[in-house]
């Protein structure tokens, strides 16, 4: 599991000339470390009685930062296997036009999965970024910095997983499946937008 | 070492309630792993018969890459150990006049430090961008989502980085090193402003 390595090695696999872990794996491991980072903020704020009127709301955006990090974690693992089945689909034999039938087949459903996989992460990210943003302007003043770097990622996280969204919806054939799946990101994009700006507005209030 | 602990183990202790590994060390890790997939792409672009007429600029880039890589995955710890030494010296004894005229020089040179440190990674996560925004339209167009998904990264990392100079900016008495710092900030954000639009404008057309 590529989650059970060192940074280090992580980092050495991530540069080798394997395709795999790639783009996808990273904008979830982005939208992971943006929400540890949340934790962190929302950890420095709960107990503190400077914060004593944000401790409810804070709890909050604790519980769902835990829950967040914990499934972008798993997303890093999940989408270059996602990748890793697009690959063996393509790998299929396609000698008969049976084969090349049910080449084709697989073909479709691994990369509709491998399409899903980041649009999850996407909604993932913008989750955390909106945490983030919050917890800039009632979490600990210390971690201003924190916070806003934890929206930083989220955002650079949701941006990443869009376009291993956008590059494997280029192969999907299923017509529904590519206007569902463009609405969702348009959706994402938008509110994306919204809370980025909120996020830098937040930052400069608290650091400048 | 932070860089020696495996990425779950990071998460978990990112998370923790200790200010420390904090967003200045994430910035840094955001730039490596930029750094690290355009190794990859420019790996993925090397000896490819197809990218013949850039093999000699993509081997440049590569090595510049392999460098930051090196130069970001230090700062990851180094920028925890120089939030460490500020912490340390707030701890300073402060009963005699002599001993406040000592802790207060040895914040003010720990913060200057705490200064530079991510002022050194907004650059190298520059340069990572550059690299990211030329091999999205030059490199491997397979792996045209891992380009852009570099370029995000060290976007983040940049501006990451930089919220970390300037709240420790805010604690530095000496005018000249502000004023220097102001500049060097305004001229990373003007380039990162450009590359960054470049960046998008590539990915839009090689993704869509």
């Amino acid at each position: 599991m590529l989650t059970q390595m060192t940074i280090t090695d992580f980092l050495e696999e991530l540069g080798s000339n394997s395709p795999a872990p790639g783009g996808g794996s990273i904008a979830a491991l982005a939208g992971a470390l943006g929400s540890a980072l949340a934790s962190m903020v929302c950890r420095l704020t709960v107990g503190n009685s400077k914060y004593a009127e944000v401790q409810a709301e804070v709890e909050t955006i604790l519980a769902e930062a835990e829950y967040l990090s914990a499934r972008l974690t798993q997303a890093v693992d999940a989408d270059t296997e996602a990748f890793n089945k697009v690959m063996a689909a393509y790998k299929l034999p396609k000698a008969t036009d049976e084969e090349k039938v049910l080449r084709s087949q697989a073909i479709q459903q691994a990369m509709q999965q491998a399409a899903n996989l980041p649009l999850n992460v996407a909604e993932c990210c913008l989750a955390v970024l909106n945490m983030a943003q919050r917890v800039l302007i009632i979490g600990n003043a210390n971690a201003a910095s924190d916070a806003a770097v934890a929206g930083l990622m989220a955002h650079a996280g949701l941006h990443g997983a869009l376009y291993n969204v956008k590059i494997n919806l280029a192969s999907i054939k299923e017509e529904p499946f590519i206007t569902a799946m463009q609405a969702k990101i348009q959706t994402i994009v938008s509110r994306d937008s919204q809370l980025h700006e909120q996020l830098l507005r937040n930052a400069s209030k608290m650091i400048g």
